[in-house]
């Protein structure tokens, strides 16, 4: 089996391609090639006989192409200009997370070689009224350029699933924390830094108040999902490919208080509110309350609780807790 | 004020053009200038002086930047692919439906003009579940590629809305009923047909069961809904600038029954049941109920009742009914 990650050098990617070759998504067949592609990789990155690392950018036709001449079974689609980058930036937030998103649904068209892919979108879809629950029927109303991006390359992943171009999968992300490693350009970036910076020692604030609640998952439980949705049969989906991810709703407040919980009051105690009104106009549009029954009855899971979360986070990063 | 018809040579579009002229929409400004893009333009075109014709294709960049030399105030985007034609051949839909749509917002933005923008979408967008009634938080779950080029073209307006690129209104027309004229390649067009082409001697057939329900409006609603859209203020919408137009739930066997009591019997006679698979796939996935609380409040129309359709159209064509 073939499978090529898109996005292949971002934290995700990394992360996904680790458990693909230790836990191959089909039992019956094996990963026999396994390419990543992407900008740029880290240092340290996943190293595999089995692994093709593929240097390019996503958004130039040719790269795609070169890309595709040996034509994968399975594409994770993870590439993305974040949140905060594409609200600054619209054309480029346009050109990587649109045009070459349809790019790449064309090209699996033109060769005619349906692979199954997997596409992260996220709940940053939604906006507006916060108040509501969102369902498997609400409707997307993205109150940034990222979102609004994302939700038109659901309806063609949806599209080109129905006309048998493609056999699409989209899966909508709830806010992942902990990421590891640096603060990104993400809007919400500041989520995972509350709890990462202070576990490093490090100073942390959050731009909105504390008990703004937001829809978070865990990185783990995201690449269980992820490889989940690629294992779904088709007709367990039908025409309509989006899932809303069973995430967890969580306020910044019960995320730091969970954090002195674990870690202690010295740790907890580095963390301050700074607003921040470019971050508040987007990051306070996003609903924090779903009901993912459609997820749910699809065998897609979500965390149990934030400690859990922190936990899981201090274990695999190997992060000492005096 | 200026206004520009993108679609001004159909059968909306001139109509438009004729009530903008009658009847302007701002008491406060007359229409000094109404230009009407099109492909081409019907025989007996509407004529006066303040009207200019541009022949020209609305996906040719340079014929857009040449209808854009004189800024417009308002924007009645009509140009469409429709359905039936946008499935048959996906690349002519995108290009016109889609790109040249974006093309638009993007002329917007680089010239920096912010004109009002009236686009017209379709109810279209829907699909799928039909037993559900529609409200306006229902998500889009388009199955028709035209239905989901308009669901991406509506999040764009929505988002070069928010960013003030222009002042974007959304509309989602129900399906027109009567169009007067030939039939065209919508998949809706049997809807027309059958009270049309009776009325006029000839026979017609729908291609779905008499029980199948449909949502429609009346082309005397549509384009005063389409003028109220223009005149409303920006306040009054928000970021969200999408409208479910309020229509009237009908069933073919109602409409036929209608046309009996206003044409009698040896008319409705010429009426006949041809199944056609390839329109079924599309049309009986529109859902035929609606909700529309937000158009309701916002003051658009809805029609009375089928009768009350049947007997505009029969006046405003000049059919003789013996």
């Amino acid at each position: 089996m073939r499978i090529l990650i898109i996005g292949g050098g971002g934290f995700i990617g990394q992360r996904l391609a680790r458990e693909l070759l230790k836990n191959p998504p089909a039992a019956s067949r094996a990963v026999t090639h396994l390419q990543l592609a992407d900008i740029s990789f880290p240092a340290g990155k996943v190293e595999d006989q089995r692994i093709e690392y593929l240097s390019g950018d996503f958004s130039d036709s040719r790269f795609l192409e070169k890309v595709f001449q040996d034509a994968p079974d399975i594409v994770f689609h993870l590439a993305a200009i974040v949140s905060g980058e594409a609200e600054k930036n619209l054309d480029l937030g346009m050109k990587v997370n649109f045009d070459a998103s349809l790019q790449l649904l064309e090209l699996c068209r033109k060769k005619n070689i349906r692979p199954r892919i997997v596409f992260s979108s996220s709940c940053a879809v939604f906006g507006g009224d916060v108040t509501k629950v969102i369902t498997d029927d609400t409707a997307p109303k993205p109150r940034s350029s990222y979102g609004t991006q994302k939700a038109m390359v659901e309806l063609l992943i949806n599209d080109y699933s129905r006309r048998k171009f493609i056999d699409g999968r989209t899966l909508r992300l709830p806010t992942i924390a902990i990421r590891p490693g640096k603060p990104n350009a993400a809007t919400s970036s500041f989520i995972s830094g509350i709890i990462r910076e202070p576990l490093n020692g490090q100073p942390a604030s959050y731009p909105v108040p504390a008990t703004s609640r937001f829809w978070i998952q865990s990185p783990g439980r995201v690449i269980r999902n992820i490889i989940h949705a690629a294992l779904l049969d088709e007709s367990q989906l039908g025409d309509d490919r989006i899932i809303n991810l069973p995430g967890l709703t969580v306020s910044v407040g019960e995320m730091i208080a969970s954090l002195e919980k674990v870690a202690g009051k010295s740790v907890s105690d580095l963390i301050a509110y700074k607003p921040d009104e470019f971050l508040q106009r987007i990051v306070l549009t996003w609903p924090p309350d779903f009901d993912t029954a459609r997820a749910n009855k699809l065998g897609f899971v979500r965390d149990e609780s934030v400690e859990e979360i922190i936990r899981a986070y201090i274990q695999e990063e190997g992060v000492n807790i005096s």
